[in-house]
């Protein structure tokens, strides 16, 4: 094998790495999809805004099904791993300013732990 | 501002959250893409390996264009932030195995922080 010790990891790539998730079910399914509730826009919105910050070394990508539907729109920002959910724009730019900028979180806005997609009926 | 501080982040909800690019751009285009260069075949593969290897604490997700192009197609797992350029169905098993497995890494395979993109013409 050709595994290299952690330490030699190279540093982070981007300080901060969105993923949006915009994954899209057909309608009327179950557990619904970010996408159906409206999260490209919510991408899109983000991307420009972070532009205008000027938040150069955070990068914001969509991503397919991360698979807390019944929670969505999600967001997940690497590499700490916090979870949101936004509902509007005014959400986005919340999560920009108080996360991205500042290095704080939105609980108002964050998955927990306890937010998990029910168990499968098959 | 609804801050909350650090320490009261959830515990991480994948153990090992993989973006596999598969951003695809017009034939011809200089910086040519990940799915043109057949990263769609790898993340199918990936996901379904490790599926079979029961990784059940490890997410496989498409992303949007991950802006490394010309090294790819790319890969990036998260939290470590650790980058790849599988070119093979081999070079994904290796990674499943010594990275998401074993917890090492894939030092041949691995993008670097010398591994930039060419400065934007415009």
């Amino acid at each position: 094998m050709s595994d290299t010790p952690l330490a030699a990891d190279p540093p982070p790539y981007f300080r901060a790495h969105v993923f949006v998730c915009c994954n899209r079910r057909q309608d009327g399914h179950p557990r619904g999809s970010c996408a159906a509730r409206g999260s490209e826009k919510l991408r899109d919105y983000m991307k420009v805004r972070a532009k205008e910050l000027g938040l150069k070394d955070v990068r914001v990508n969509q991503a397919g099904c991360l698979d807390r539907c019944e929670f969505g729109p999600t967001m997940v920002i690497y590499p700490e791993g916090v979870w949101y959910r936004p509902e509007t724009p005014a959400d986005v730019d919340e999560i920009l300013e108080a996360h991205l900028q500042q290095g704080g979180r939105v609980s108002r806005l964050m998955l927990t732990e306890k937010d998990v997609p029910p168990p499968k009926s098959k």
